[in-house]
């Protein structure tokens, strides 16, 4: 019997009772020993991060409508998105609105677009909140964003809801190269001392449809998206779990942020998948937490 | 000059660098000194919930829509919903989108309603989890949710999102009633500890409209909700810090949990949240946290 190697680890994960299902594909609820395991990640990574003496900034998971549009992620991945959607009438449409639940129909359609989009990647307020400013020759963001992505998968490390621990920097051309040179290296060196046997790859965005698979290639031979990737439910396709970018002046141009000297600026991130990294773990290790090596349990619980 | 209590309340933790402004209102970044007092209060709050031992869950910040409506939140509060809208179309009707969006037109009505809504409140899926469970006689459920209520409102404190650190019990009557009542004295001593002047009241939800109006009087005259005030914008106005409610067997009833008696189960909730007891320390203690009281900086950041 051939099983599915991403419904065979997923319910691995459900019968150990380290996640559980809900409804709705990708989406599950995280119970004690993925919670444990994630904090510890989240301590390590944060430590890391923290080395470089970033700002550090909190988002919402929600992005303000017209600030989304100038990404232009609504071109690239509109599978992705996630719109927010309201109820903004009296008690007489209030009472139609039901009317339509009621008979079955699709109430949701009824409600009116609102101000707010999902946030996609969690670095995509940083530019927002620089946007328009002419005097940013090197600065750096620690954020932690709770990101969405409309893509419901057998494969537990493809949630529609998950987090990004992100470092971004935001300077000049050769800044952002070193930037992502640097952390290529020391996402490896920090996920292989959690035991994970991991390497970095040149990677490309899932962009859509046909225009996408060119945009898809031509990311690639650019050679400016790198990714670390792991095991987590299938040994012959490894899983992403960090990736660590180049932007080239993409945002900052469309953000209207550049240096003192007047040039646009560049920006790069890293970002580490935190459930993804939490997956590879359990994939690595096993179910049990207590029989996880000693070395990997006095790092993640000190 | 008569100031708006908000708004002016708001400056301050915008012109002291605590929070960072976005064009939406009730939308904002969390800066380092705010994320410092939240993960404070955090630790305090998660050690108090742990001495009862409960079961540790994390939900993502969206409820599936079916879970949704078995409670009566489209009902009861529609003004606050949201519900997420996303793309399934091909090539040519991406094009069709953009086309509407570059009209300057309504996209956001072209999207397609998926099966997410956001979460209300941190505890609806623990009801989810137990639904249709016929052993239920008193457990008890440690959650941290992101909420979303679509209120933008320039009072800092009410925020479209935030997070409510709940616990959960579900068992029996006068379990509920319990429970309820010494999270009341818990919480009102958890936040005296932190220098806040508390103190608990009788409250009500914000049911909508006309029908709503009778049943806000009708909970207050139950004294089923109780709320732990403190001042955080506006001294005339408390603003609930902590919420301690019984929720009889309304959400029990809709999911259908019995305990082995077979009797309808009761529920009963204390949530936290977060973003206002941090507000509310920082409109006590003032905007540098190196100013603040001793014994509550020992507390915050052992």
């Amino acid at each position: 019997m051939d099983l599915d190697p991403y419904i065979e680890f997923r319910d691995r994960l459900l019968d150990a009772g380290v996640i559980v299902a809900s409804p709705v594909r990708g989406l599950y609820g995280k119970a004690r020993p993925f919670v444990e395991v994630y904090d510890g990640v989240e301590r390590l990574v944060s430590a890391e991060v923290s080395l470089d003496r970033p700002e550090l900034f909190r988002f919402p998971p929600f992005i303000p409508r017209d600030m989304y549009l100038r990404t232009d992620y609504l071109r690239s991945f509109p599978d992705l998105i996630g719109s927010v959607h309201s109820f903004t009438g009296d008690d007489r449409e209030h009472a139609a609105l039901l009317n339509v639940l009621d008979d079955g129909g699709d109430w949701g359609a009824e409600l009116s677009t609102t101000d707010l989009m999902l946030l996609p990647a969690a670095c995509y307020p940083v530019y927002g909140m620089l946007s328009g400013r002419t005097d940013v020759d090197g600065r750096r963001f620690d954020v932690l964003g709770t990101c969405f992505r409309h893509e419901g998968s057998d494969d537990p490390a493809r949630l529609m809801s998950f987090h990004q621990h992100e470092q971004v920097y935001v300077g000049t051309e050769d800044g952002a190269l070193e930037f992502r040179d640097d952390w290529i290296d020391r996402s490896v060196a920090l996920m292989g001392s959690l035991g994970l046997d991991v390497r970095p790859e040149v990677a490309n965005d899932p962009f859509f449809g046909r225009a996408g698979k060119m945009l898809s290639r031509s990311q690639r031979e650019s050679a400016l998206k790198f990714e670390i990737v792991a095991t987590v439910a299938n040994a012959d396709k490894p899983t992403a779990i960090v990736s660590c970018n180049c932007h080239r002046d993409h945002l900052t141009n469309a953000f209207e942020i550049t240096g003192t000297d007047g040039a646009v600026a560049h920006s790069a991130c890293v970002g580490f998948g935190m459930e993804r990294i939490v997956g590879a773990l359990f994939s690595q290790h096993g179910m049990d937490l207590a029989a996880w090596p000693s070395d990997v349990r006095d790092r993640l619980f000190p």
